[in-house]
């Protein structure tokens, strides 16, 4: 069994008939699980966060873009967020026998259907991108979609997929590849922020520590205690344990130690095994290793066995 | 999803028909993985490794409790392997949302039916024995099958489930619910044999070492490396993080380090887990915090719910 993760964000965060219909055509797609849906109406947005096998996800996600672009105008559209189209970003994510590679092909795919189908162009962003300016959300937004309308006339913001014109109604949509997103914190015993900006600054990739490490310092209430709280864009490449030793070696400059760290929400199972296998110095660690998983996977493989027969 | 492991061993190492009926006997029970099947001809005797829900598994286990009561006479069985029945032994081990208690329960259940219906008596062991003595195996099968006819009828040696006298031809059975073994090896940047068996002395239950850990010093002419060899009897009491930092601290002493760690085998989930947890300071991490796990067992459950409808 091949899993990945999607997490389609949709320029609707109000009117719930009209998230109810994109959700609900997405859970058309049988074998996927919508995991969770945020909607937040300041943003006008809405979030969701689904799991399931590469073509089925696929599948679901077409259905999703498709019932979007019918029912959202984004010439009708205000809130806080940033957005250039009515299905504004769709990020595929590896997360169970599923390649960085493979994620892009489907996001390749995905992004096709988009101009074909529904004449919607598509930029490539995240490890996806063609260009390194469209890597990062924020450059592909800029001008949102009501400068887009003319912006994306001029060569250097022309789609990756699909002639250089906006959809009249649903714009633009970005398209792309991407690792999990780890969110870890790192409690200290102090209740000095200072210190734990300080160390936030050593350790993240913006002021010259870990690559693909977001850091910043916080005071926790309801603990007393300061904490590095930090975001994690790819464990594959700076795992857990490197970040949690690197904190708690700056740490030591403050005569400060770690005292408690924090998993939110959840963590990939290659996220647990990379950092497990440094402790353990285990040179190779993957899923075929952990029992129960490799028992749900041929659980689940025979079930899909069985429908099909 | 609930999971469970069950290890049966039957007295037959021989004779492929009688392991082929007994296996496929249990292959009967839907949704039952048969992970792994052992025969060894010297010892006589077939080991079978086979995972799924607690009901499934006793249903699997019943049946081919069965098919060997029926196929196996102890009177014409010979092997180096001591025993006192044609299903030797029967640990329910929990692996995944599951207790000991539940495979405790499991045990009791299994074990109740053998005599009800098979009219074998049953020891209970491990977990679930309900005298000290009978919590290691060898206790139980003092005297093998031959010399329990009589001796079953001592007060002291009468089974815990059943009349005190024993099967003509299928013996007697040790039913019991126990932890899953770990097998976990380090390496140390000597090839002196010797020091790794002061550490491996020096870290074992049986030496003065910490509970639930079988040690001992090994040379492994491949690597030229000496290793201290151990077996996890109980992750969930004496994890891994736990053996593998005092088997450093212990190098120590003789200026020696580790310089990798081997899993032979698999480990449950919940082994890497509870490890994990101590390097990261995350005081409790399970596993439906791993995002893999999660969407597995869902989809397991969700293929389950179709099937039954």
């Amino acid at each position: 069994m091949k899993l990945i993760e999607c997490v389609p964000n949709f320029s609707e965060g109000r009117r719930q008939e009209v998230m109810d219909a994109i959700v609900n055509s997405m859970k058309e797609s049988a074998n996927v699980i919508i995991l969770d849906v945020e909607a937040d109406p300041s943003h006008n947005r809405m979030v969701v966060t689904m799991v399931g096998e590469p073509q089925q996800v696929l599948s679901a996600m077409k259905n999703g873009a498709r019932k979007a672009v019918e029912l959202i105008d984004l010439n009708q559209h205000q809130g806080e967020h940033p957005r250039i189209g009515a299905v504004d970003v769709v990020p595929f994510v590896p997360l169970f026998n599923a390649t960085m590679q493979e994620c892009n092909e489907l996001a390749l795919e995905f992004g096709q259907w988009m101009w074909d189908e529904l004449k919607v162009p598509v930029y490539l962003y995240a490890e996806s991108a063609r260009m390194p300016e469209r890597k990062r959300l924020p450059n592909i937004r800029k001008g949102e979609f009501e400068g887009l309308k003319e912006a994306i006339k001029e060569p250097e913001r022309h789609p990756d997929i699909g002639e250089p014109v906006i959809h009249p109604t649903a714009g633009a949509t970005a398209v792309g590849a991407r690792n999990f997103l780890i969110a870890f914190n790192l409690y200290l015993n102090t209740a000095d922020k200072g210190v734990a900006d300080k160390i936030a600054k050593a350790v993240r990739e913006s002021s010259g520590g870990l690559v693909n490490i977001q850091a910043k310092g916080m005071f926790i209430e309801e603990k007393g205690l300061a904490q590095v709280s930090m975001n994690l864009l790819d464990y594959t490449k700076t795992p857990l344990y490197r970040i949690t030793e690197l904190v708690k070696l700056e740490a030591r400059r403050f005569g400060v130690e770690v005292v408690e760290g924090e998993l939110i929400g959840l963590m990939p199972l290659g996220a647990a095994l990379n950092s497990l296998s440094y402790y353990l110095q285990i040179p190779k660690l993957d899923a075929n290793q952990i029992l129960d998983v490799a028992v749900l996977s041929r659980l689940a493989e025979s079930q899909d066995d069985e429908q099909q027969q």
